[in-house]
């Protein structure tokens, strides 16, 4: 599906649920398929109940008809696994394979991503199923991915993970005393004497809050193993299938910056990275852009699978209002732009009943193709089959990265203080945003990937260094690197245990300078940054209290009892420098801040371009493809600063040339050289 | 009590707990109530545990007394049967007789509404203690109504409830096929084979929030079942206390819009309706306006019974305010103007001591009748015995309907989509409102209804089409009947299935239209209603896109990418006309659209009167009599448009005079032909 | 540590936590701790699970060292018994010993405060460690007092408590009838016939909000349960070690208006009381005054502990701001001006783990005396060793006393009705805030404090009178006292039952009025207080509406319906006077009524002084300790009113002399004459 020799063009589909309808829907959606221009199809996703209707019984009547049908009018199929919710029988007779709520509430039959992951009969027949469905369609060549389970997520708190739990523990601490010491147990005088006496995190036990726990390592760990299991259970089904059929790649889709799972981790386990973007009604361009270069960054920058979006409305937002003409085309190519070569829905036909029966689909209930968003669909996928094997397998490259951290991501919103508006994905949105109004690609990695690629490597509220993750930093600074970082970083180890001797811990050397105290500011309060040069911004959140060492001074607080102390600082270090903003600031700051860092490494904008058009790059070996996204509600201007052929109109721009660029309307552009 | 041949004027008078007291109590409280002009009580309402004080001992002597005593003083009695609250013995003995709640947390003994309904250990003592009740006091001739339980309610989600559930879906369904379909279980898969796979819908199954459900279908049917488990214990009191006094009418209290129970099924087994009106603090008139006729509606137009309101203060709202001087009094009659041919209250004395010690009562915790309160509820007994039976019996009658249905409420708010904001009694209210303000008479009826006397039915939101009820609507229409529809009408059958083929499904043919899509506004949002003469107007909540098929434009929508299409449409069909109102709007627009539609099927006001006063008219034989509150702070005017006579000043008024009505004041007037 | 005549100065330190560090950290701590003055430690707070590893070990060798430490070097020991936290292991071996929450959830191990307090397991165990601590270091003279566990409080409602209720009822009310009248079980039905019939009161039985009961009697029963189960705890352990230590004194740690405990029932059994104080972020300076004179009043006026408060950060609000410089010893100042003998700290030195890791201590994570936290408390350290026996022992006296009772804040707060906005706190604040701002000595007292130390007396919602302490009252204003109390007074009696007859009850005759109806403003609306002489201010909250008896009027509302009714009222009684203030109004008119009150009894100010100057006087045999406290931003001047000694700069001052006092800084003057 993604770098896959059968795919020669950006496949373009999505979920398909024909086990809701008669069997005759087929040949009728079969239809409004091919005259969408749809290739592709992701199939079996919700049917364990159809496929075992009991313990000792399977049914694959339904679906081989389905398969078949779908081989012979050759749709190429992404074939799911169905594990993601079990069946009614199941939790009947195994009632402990049903998960058990943070709040210590047991659960009944209902819903999806119900199965407790820790539960041997859970994974023995998701197992079981997932192995007779490649022994059985392994030799449909239509196949072009597995897809295991479906959004994987959820927390389980039952007995069953209770015991599961102090195994992983066992395994990672070895001893008792180990544990002891990382999660600081003689606080409260918690210390465990035997590994039972142990007991899940929850609203039972350790944790008053969602996000509050009175033992942050317990709580930790505990993210840790949740992820872990969950990784566990896809892993189990990954082996299964990848035994039966080795040639065919596997992922499952993914959700952006969720929170439960630790996706860095999960890549390595996943063939190709895909995933399901659903933004707020009121997130910016720029919220699906993170997204995106989230989702690329996992797999070091491969091509990745636009697996899920909707065509047009959501209905589970407060107020699901229409995409407007033009926007669901967009926001494709906005995918694409970030590296994607798949375009995909949720889902084909619009249900008629239970909860998603008011989510958009292709096909809406009035069962035409003669809708507006039909005919959108039409339209994006008649220039897909236009495109043909452009752009696939083309890479976006960019000089700069930002870190994200899963681990980073817990420690830092268990902890109480020093202010409860200190929120990561927040802080790390901040710089993404003024990252992205100058025009370049951007990166965001963990903290497995290699530094060496960039020129600047930017790690807001990098709370947590895990084992020597400074000494790379150093590496990467020492060698000509340019490194950020901000407030409350360098605090913990990766037990979330402060590390003594002052702030910043283990950053202090490469930052140079010493963090005495941390002042929070209610919302609605702020002091000010003042640069050397004079200009002045406001300090928001927190403020740090900062002495020199080594470093510099780059703004210095304007008011309070800590006014005119450092405030912004830089630290020269071997051949790079080491930033540190010591408290959080609106946007004009960080776009005029970052300017100045890129242009110090001669990072340059891929054009100049009036505000709300995006802009993004992708390469394959000597071809450039640059996308350019106009988000406004109006035309704008764009100026080319080069000649590029326009692969969708096959026009092409002289250097200098001025094009009006439509609202929603998106050029993809091909260096002419 | 209602259009029984004993009762020959309004009665006045309220809940009695003289078991709260010492004995002695009875002889100054019948002085006091005597003095108010009190003549009936409803007595023994929460008496269960003194009835029978253990499983085999019953012991009436307490209310022996009681009976004896308001006999012999001449005061009539609206005998309870107590068991709206079980003894704490028996929870004890027999913990299945306490509910469960939502989230699965089994309660302890506490509380009232306290039982199980599917319990048969709760129904057992309960039938047999109405039996024994009927049986002791069916030769007492002051029994003027009895009064099953009290304001029936609540959910429980127990195992019994759970097995009952079950049972009640085979005779539903009859084959699981049949269920699985109507639930559309093939979604997510949840296909069931065995009726005992199916499990109470909560939050520990398929809901997430109170009224978010994963599948609708289940939580609707539960919603059902539920209204139909109470409805059970109502029916077997009543048919046990019939079977021993035929000749007295049964009752229980209802509670306006209340949404757990379909009352338009329970009315069916009620004698005459009763309910208790405790507004809001800052509810309108016309809420009460509409929660009487909705209670009116119930049994087809019938006087109804004023069981319960406060004489002053409620305890229980956020700010308990005193109802200011005239207040009640003119409340009072705001009932006997819709349908009641009583005015009563909670209570004759104010309890010392648990929750409702701060509610309001003719006799206050000072024990006299020197107070404000106890002096204004005499005025209005006085005025009541002057009346005698002038009024009772007369009915209210209108020419226009608004169609209320709980299946409609239940489906509309478990469904995700397309926004939080739509309310089915919200939207309900703008009509009514906007009917009231035209001085008319207003009926609310169910789907059960007969339409003929009617020349204009209003459905907002008619969301759900159970069966053939379109063509019902058809018919109307095609017979001369106005028909006025909205946004989100048709969309779904009684299973909460999505009727295919185009919105508004069912209604297409009687309006004319097919809806494509449905955008969502966020509050504070708002697009335009462009009328063809031009006035405008604004759109709010959703606005459909429509297509024009029989029907002609009567607005357009005034922005956005759909400006200009049809927002409000009118399709000539048969004799009538079907109007379709796809957005929301604010007042104004309901105002004027509304007169227009009554002008043109000449429905005409009663009066024409300011603002703030409302008017209504009953009917016996050829007696009308109108009814005129000023729920202004300030006298208003009043210019009589015939002969009147005015029956609480005994006066008449001249066609053409002009009065000024004091703040609060009231006019009872008959037509002096 | 209080009174102790080993104690000759104010002590200075704080809890300590050796055990959380290796060994050696001790020798590390000792140096700062005698750089910074620090005198005495609370030691083995959190350390059960240290000292007894398992149910038959125990193990003291580490507290051993550190209590050998410590005593070579001369640092005092605060030293407490750990049982505020019992170890995992006996959490898994007795699981009876883990609490159930309100909601009927049953806890896992976890938190701290977190063992049933009827848990006979869990007392044995905590009376046995108590014991074992006492006899093995009764000899270390530097011992200056037990701290029994630890913040005590919560609610537990497992079986055992349900058991033990029971038990509680029967001494409280021998018979069932007895019972059923308080509770005024016959509303609702809820007669008992035995005892264990009785559940405890909580969400699955009669609460439906946490502060929101359906029956008053039995939830007010239980919070005094609750309130004496954890006081037997504490009186166990008490009793152990008094037996073995009888010199030494034993306390624990009170956390101000804590509402779970009544406080004046346990300060009986403390030697001396100590206390906690932890403000939010934006308390005015007065409420901590307010906090400090409760404490000090539990023991009659005697100087108290205070045991905590923070050096400089909190970490659980939420936003933590730095204390100011100079705020520390600003606030540690404040304590002893009201009456305590120690300044205290949690903690010594900051954790590295768990959820206080970002709570401020005297050695911060940077592990140094170099900081500016460190360096405020070096200097107040200082100050306290040149201080010396001065002021210790000193104490604060009164003529006005506000009157403060924890079952009325239960009983107010469990009613629903008349305002949810009515909270007993808010009301008392108000009065105190205007009597602070009159620059006096202010006593809180309970109901058993002896009233003829006072002149005014002040009851602000005494809803509740117990007994006879309406005749005490009467007495003391009979004598000559002036009585001031407020709307919603005298309504109930200890049992929460309305006192019959008319509002305010049992207080009707010292009063001198009627009170007829109580009306409820919501917030934002307001009547108006119009003064006999004209002047206006704002009504609030509960407008009560008045008739005199014996009274005058000083007030009447100025609005609505009872415009013109006495609003403010005066009663002589005896030689004294009784004022009722029936509505709730802003600061502008408490401090104007309280001053002319003042006024009348001759109760002049202190001295005369700026806004936000603070002052008050501590008393030792002819001596006079005044405290001035400049809470501004800014510095303010003082004008001596006679000759004085500043203590902390030892100069002396004219009288008429002016001094410019810094913001946050303190004068510690000893009259000179």
């Amino acid at each position: 599906m993604i770098n896959d020799e059968k795919v020669k063009k950006i496949l373009f589909g999505g979920d398909y649920n024909p086990e809701q309808w008669p069997e005759e829907i087929l040949e009728e959606d079969m239809k409004l398929f091919k005259k969408a221009g749809v290739d592709v199809v992701t199939l079996n996703v919700f049917n364990w109940a159809m496929l075992q209707p009991s313990e000792e019984e399977y049914d694959f009547s339904r679906l081989d008809k389905e398969m078949d049908y779908l081989k012979a009018n050759n749709m190429k199929v992404c074939l799911a696994t169905s594990t993601a919710a079990h069946p009614a029988w199941m939790a009947k007779k195994y009632p402990e394979i049903l998960r058990t709520e943070f709040s210590g509430m047991r659960r009944k039959f209902g819903g999806r991503h119900n199965s407790c992951p820790n539960s041997l009969v859970y994974k023995k027949y998701a197992v079981r199923l997932a192995t007779k469905l490649a022994e059985r369609y392994k030799h449909y060549d239509n196949i072009v991915a597995w897809h295991i389970s479906n959004e994987f997520g959820g927390k389980c708190y039952c007995d069953t993970c209770e015991k599961a739990f102090r195994v992983w523990l066992q395994n990672r601490y070895k001893t008792l005393e180990a544990l002891n010491k990382a999660w600081n147990t003689s606080f409260w005088g918690h210390t465990f004497y035997a590994w039972d006496e142990i007991v899940v995190p929850n609203l039972q036990s350790e944790h008053f809050e969602w996000e509050r726990s009175m033992f942050q390592g317990i709580s930790l760990d505990y993210a840790r193993f949740s992820s872990d299991s969950m990784l566990e259970c896809y892993k189990e089904e990954y082996e299964a299938i990848k035994r039966i059929t080795p040639e065919i790649q596997i992922t499952t889709n993914l959700m952006g910056f969720y929170k439960e799972l630790d996706y860095h981790k999960w890549a390595k386990y996943m063939d190709f990275v895909s995933w399901d973007n659903y933004p707020s009604t009121d997130d910016p361009y720029y919220k699906m852009g993170m997204d995106h270069d989230l989702m690329r960054g996992l797999k070091d920058g491969l091509p990745f699978a636009l697996m899920e979006q909707t065509p047009s409305v959501t209905n589970w937002q407060p107020y699901n209002n229409l995409k407007r003409p033009g926007v669901m085309r967009l926001w494709s190519y906005q995918a694409v732009a970030h590296g994607s070569d798949t375009i995909m829905y949720f889902q084909m036909r619009r249900s008629i009943g239970a909860c998603e029966k008011y989510h958009g689909a292709l096909i809406d209930h009035v069962g035409t193709g003669e809708t507006r968003v039909f005919k959108e669909c039409e339209v994006l996928g008649a220039e897909l089959e236009k495109l043909g094997d452009e752009i696939i397998g083309s890479v976006v490259k960019s000089k700069v990265a930002i870190l994200f951290d899963w681990d980073n991501w817990w420690a830092l919103e268990y902890s109480a203080g020093p202010s409860k508006e200190l929120r990561y994905i927040k802080e790390v949105f901040k710089y993404y945003t003024a990252l992205a109004k100058q025009n370049i690609n951007i990166d965001i990695i963990g903290v497995d990937a290699d530094l060496s690629p960039y020129q600047l490597v930017i790690a807001p509220v990098l709370y947590m260094i895990k084992g020597d993750y400074h000494k790379k930093l150093e590496e990467f600074v020492r060698a000509g690197g340019q490194f950020i970082t901000t407030f409350f970083s360098g605090i913990v180890d990766e037990h979330d245990l402060v590390t003594i001797g002052g702030y910043p811990g283990k950053l202090r050397e490469l930052l140079g300078i010493w963090v005495e105290e941390i002042d929070a500011l209610p919302p609605g309060e702020a002091n000010k940054l003042v640069m050397t040069d004079g200009r002045i911004y406001s300090a928001e959140l927190l403020c740090d209290l900062i002495h020199l060492e080594t470093a510099e001074v780059v703004a210095v607080y304007g008011e309070d009892f800590y006014a005119g102390t450092p405030a912004v600082t830089v630290n020269h270090f071997g051949k790079g420098k080491a930033w540190y903003v010591g408290s959080s600031s609106s946007e004009e700051f960080f776009i005029d801040f970052l300017k100045e860092c890129l242009e110090e490494v001669e990072i340059k904008p891929i054009m100049t371009l009036s505000e709300g058009l995006e802009i993004t790059r992708r390469y394959k070996a000597e071809i450039e493809y640059t996308f350019i996204l106009n988000h406004n509600k109006e035309a704008k201007e764009i100026t080319f600063d080069q000649e590029y052929v326009d692969l969708l109109r096959d026009i092409t721009y002289k250097k200098g040339e001025v094009l009006n660029l439509s609202a929603k309307d998106v050029l993809l552009l091909k260096a002419n050289d």
